[in-house]
């Protein structure tokens, strides 16, 4: 994996040229355009990410569980390689190296199907990464390029054989299909209709620090928050609080009847509908809520909730015990940004996404989880 | 739990009256007649089997991860219920108390499909889980038979906000409708196609004891062998002494023209065809194949395993490990008999099955698979 770094900062040329035929042929104004194009600080951040996975200790092989029978089987359960990872991807490139620096240091092969419109710019990327391999010894072939037309996923995904997990990579409509057509059992990294409730309680300075920073340090990625829910009785100070510094960053407020006679006067300023709440905004736009109290937060939060991450702040211990334990999301918070869901933040290190299901992996899904478990027996003669 | 238990054998007299109404409109052939039935003894072992759920330790809880991060946030992994467990299963009644038993063991609500054979039974048996529920002081609903219609089936498995996993039970048919059609994770149980290697180093009497236990101890399960592989050096010498237990057991052979050579004479011996290798014969019937080494007989078994249990027998260390290293399946054995791959064998008590999917639960699937994860964070106004 250091050989992939060292050759992709060593030969960025063909790389580059091929990048550029693909940028080439998408329209100047498709927005797929940004996301497919490489340049040197480019490529040097993919390097950068790989150094960071070859220094992560390998997950598999890890003893799970061991006990000795009555009878004397010697019983271990130790983490194994999931065996052949399949992912499904858009356009960015950098993809096809993070899922395969992932799968290369867990032991696991992969077989990468990118977009059509990344086609040559996956080329090269596979052609270096097989070059490294053969230079580490290894066989080239536990990473294998899928050619980038669309009927090679109808076989991926029903290739149970063959294929031990599906990873859909990029927009909700990807997912989607992957979901709704996949034998193979999938991963799936989802969206986040997140939360910050203002309890009556709050500190003030605090919860204007943690909702300004949940919604505009980066308000395009799925741990930002998406809708302020506010006890009615804190809701004029907080949002008289708030005016100053999200108007300063340009947040376009949805809010209720409540929250909107409170912000009268703020120029972005719109009424929420219903749709408004189920919206993951990624972008600098914030619902607003004005609530009775916690049991209106709960069932809030549990009508719109796409349970990714979620977060109270509150002076009073008992409500925010109440929060943590009854808000039923991958992570949840209190007294601190939504922000900190994510697996470099966590020391899980580089990330393929944050799982919103319940199964395998929940919360940020890292290479500690391209792993499955092996039940490995020692005998000596028993039967039962 | 225990006054479920109680109930059930204190008021035998509506549940077996209403299952003589289910079991009465079977036509006396039908195989599905036996394994609805329910009696005395049979009620007495459901009562038995909900008390031993009822013993062991709750799987929510458990702090799995903690960790401060630098700016001070106080980060948890707990495990916690997966919350809504959707079941889908055939005529035994048995599997509506012991999902219900597992279920509310660990805290989840679970959603209940039973077949329209045995509609009946299960009304009676859902009014009893309701009464001890009540008795219990726990909401009643967190325990919900559906209506047996099979259209019930399809808005189960779509009920992606409602329902966090699907657990069918029951027929490979079902099974592979259920992962087909459904939008919602599923955790399957599956069929094992399961192998004994007797490799040249065997020791011959340990070999015959581990087989024959393999084959005959209890054939209609899913841990019982199907295929024995024997190193040609040593395959005369066993079989020779297998013939008298497997004889004695009516054990039918199918072998391969190796195999069929040296059984010359047994009585119930059969040339195996390609498809006899990959079946799951639930019954006394075995296949064999005699190879010339490791790499002929990891060949097969990765050709022909479904990953469940797979067993070599050596007396030689160094093949051993490698069998257990390189085979991939939920369970690997080496000088055991396949036999063990049970959750009360292992101490994990009452499992709902053997999985062979790699995600989440690989192996008997018990209580404490009956869980996800959740990411707790407690802070001072961390922000990012």
């Amino acid at each position: 994996m250091k050989a992939l770094a060292e050759l992709l900062e060593g030969y960025q040329g063909p790389l580059l040229r091929a990048n550029a035929l693909d940028v080439a042929r998408l329209d100047p104004a498709d927005p797929r355009r940004d996301r497919l194009l490489l340049t040197g600080p480019r490529i040097a951040a993919i390097a950068a990410s790989i150094r960071k996975v070859s220094r992560l200790p390998d997950p598999s092989g890890r003893l799970l569980d061991r006990r000795v029978l009555t009878n004397g089987l010697r019983v271990e359960k130790r983490s194994v390689p999931l065996g052949v990872v399949g992912a499904i991807y858009e356009s960015r490139p950098n993809v096809t190296f993070d899922i395969a620096a992932l799968c290369l240091r867990s032991r696991n092969g992969c077989l990468l199907k990118g977009s059509q419109e990344a086609a040559e710019t996956n080329r090269a990327g596979i052609r270096l990464i097989r070059r490294a391999l053969k230079a580490g010894g290894m066989p080239p072939d536990c990473v294998v390029l899928l050619p980038p037309e669309r009927e090679v996923v109808a076989e991926l995904l029903t290739a149970t054989r063959w294929v031990d997990v599906i990873i859909p990579r990029g927009s909700d409509a990807l997912i989607r299909y992957v979901r709704a057509n996949s034998l193979v059992p999938v991963i799936e990294t989802g969206a986040g209709v997140c939360h910050v409730y203002v309890e009556k309680e709050a500190d003030l300075d605090m919860a204007v620090r943690i909702v300004v920073n949940a919604k505009v340090s980066r308000p395009s990625v799925c741990n930002a928050m998406d809708t302020l829910i506010v006890d009615r009785r804190i809701a004029p100070a907080l949002l008289s609080g708030l005016r100053g510094p999200l108007e300063k960053n340009g947040v376009e407020i949805f809010a209720d009847a409540a929250g909107v006679r409170m912000l009268r006067g703020y120029p972005l300023l719109r009424g929420a509908t219903e749709e408004d709440y189920a919206r993951e905004w990624l972008s600098l736009k914030c619902a607003v809520k004005v609530v009775a109290g916690m049991d209106e937060a709960l069932a809030h939060i549990g009508r719109y909730s796409t349970r990714h991450s979620e977060a109270i702040v509150s002076g009073n211990k008992k409500q925010c015990e109440r929060f943590l334990a009854e808000v039923d999301a991958a992570a949840v918070y209190a007294n601190a940004s939504t922000r900190f869901t994510d697996g470099e933040e966590l020391g899980l290190g580089v990330e393929i996404g944050i799982s919103t299901q319940k199964l395998h992996a929940r919360g940020p899904f890292a290479l500690e989880k391209l792993v499955t478990e092996k039940w490995i027996m020692r005998g000596n003669g028993q039967v039962r």
